[in-house]
């Protein structure tokens, strides 16, 4: 392969790079201003955030349709293959995070005209900035191709999954404690799924980024603390 | 392309399709198995549902690497690429649909000991039935490369969506009723949930199977009758 080709390979490569941190950035964008149009009651923010999902959504079949072509053009061998197949992975989490972030914003909409505590909504705010903030260092982790960074954050989505356990149960009890709140923390025990889920989504893209540049999949069960399928808070407070 | 390379090229699309198939199988096996080990309060099969899982994603493993080396190996052209590439992406979604009843046995074992009216689970009954069904005739869909079907399909989401949001309405109203249900209703709505996300990945199914037939996505939004994340039930009954 001339230099002159090298060359330009690497450069339809880092425009698919471009496009996911242009994809990532946004998902980010969407998660943070989801969770501020629920904190700030604001329907029309939400809104606005429901729609913007649209870019991501566009943003993936452009890149899809750029790596089948690139592909075609390339016909890179197994190992160049699996790199840009990669990208592909990451670009289909990163949109799937998008959803996420859209269908909270859609929740913030409907419970927009409902009071409730201060510091209900403490916890799921606490989940958004971690959410946030791995999602922001895999992407970094991506952009470097740095596996042991990826790891790291792979690794943190412990802390994310112990916090929506809390939620999680503060929500039931205070259903419990009063009826008249169920309606309202039924959509955030929503909210509050769809944040831990965005975890998850971050810790495949860091599952992506190690195969990427170690070539295998990270070894043993991620620590997993996400134990509210299995808690059971069965009876009321009161 | 000699007529031999064209029929062994057939032939590694044909093996692509019968691991999709016993993908899909496994998967709509899984789903009815989820929701048969909830409403038989039995834990050691739920746990059996849980660990099936494992096998679906070592299929999609397999496939994935079945995908790079044939495309590796063959350098299909720009438009064989794109069936390939779909065939990865409904992949990826029969491994989601097998997470989400893993979820659901997983719930399944934790309320095993709960007791509930007979009829509470009629509604999830039922959304299971169009769930497995869905699934089913998308994988035929698939299997036919038939986008008529695969479409009438998609269409059909509405009606799993319309029993989810009588679910969800029901299960809050048994919450407010007696706060005692509040711990085993919150782990039904999430199943519940998890059963309207496989009707979604069933509907993905049935855009890639039109798109890999007609070479387009379907015109026009999905009807879509899930309003579950826009309904505020806001008071108690009592």
């Amino acid at each position: 392969m001339s230099e002159h080709i090298v060359k330009s390979y690497e450069q339809e490569l880092s425009t698919l790079d471009s496009k996911i941190s242009q994809m990532g950035g946004l998902a980010e964008q969407l998660v943070g201003e989801a969770f501020d149009s629920l904190a700030s009651h604001n329907p029309t923010r939400a809104q606005a955030t429901v729609a913007s999902d649209a870019t991501i959504d566009l943003l993936h079949r452009e890149l899809e349709e750029q790596v089948i072509m690139m592909i075609a053009r390339r016909q890179p061998l197994a190992n160049d293959l699996r790199q840009v197949i990669s990208v592909l992975k990451v670009a289909g989490e990163l949109e799937r995070v998008g959803d996420l972030a859209k269908n909270v914003a859609k929740r913030a909409q409907t419970v927009s005209g409902e009071t409730h505590p201060k510091g209900l909504l403490t916890g799921l705010q606490h989940m958004t900035e971690l959410a946030s903030r791995q999602l922001k260092d895999v992407l970094d982790a991506f952009a470097a191709r740095d596996a042991e960074r990826a790891m790291v954050v792979w690794r943190k989505d412990e802390n994310l999954d112990a916090v929506y356990n809390s939620v999680f149960r503060e929500l039931l009890t205070y259903m419990m404690e009063d009826p008249r709140n169920i309606g309202l923390c039924s959509h955030l025990l929503f909210v509050a799924k769809n944040l831990e889920r965005i975890g998850d989504h971050t810790t495949n893209i860091a599952e992506t980024v190690n195969y990427m540049t170690r070539g295998t999949m990270p070894e043993g069960e991620r620590p997993k603390s996400d134990i509210t399928s299995s808690t059971l808070v069965s009876g009321p407070l009161r």
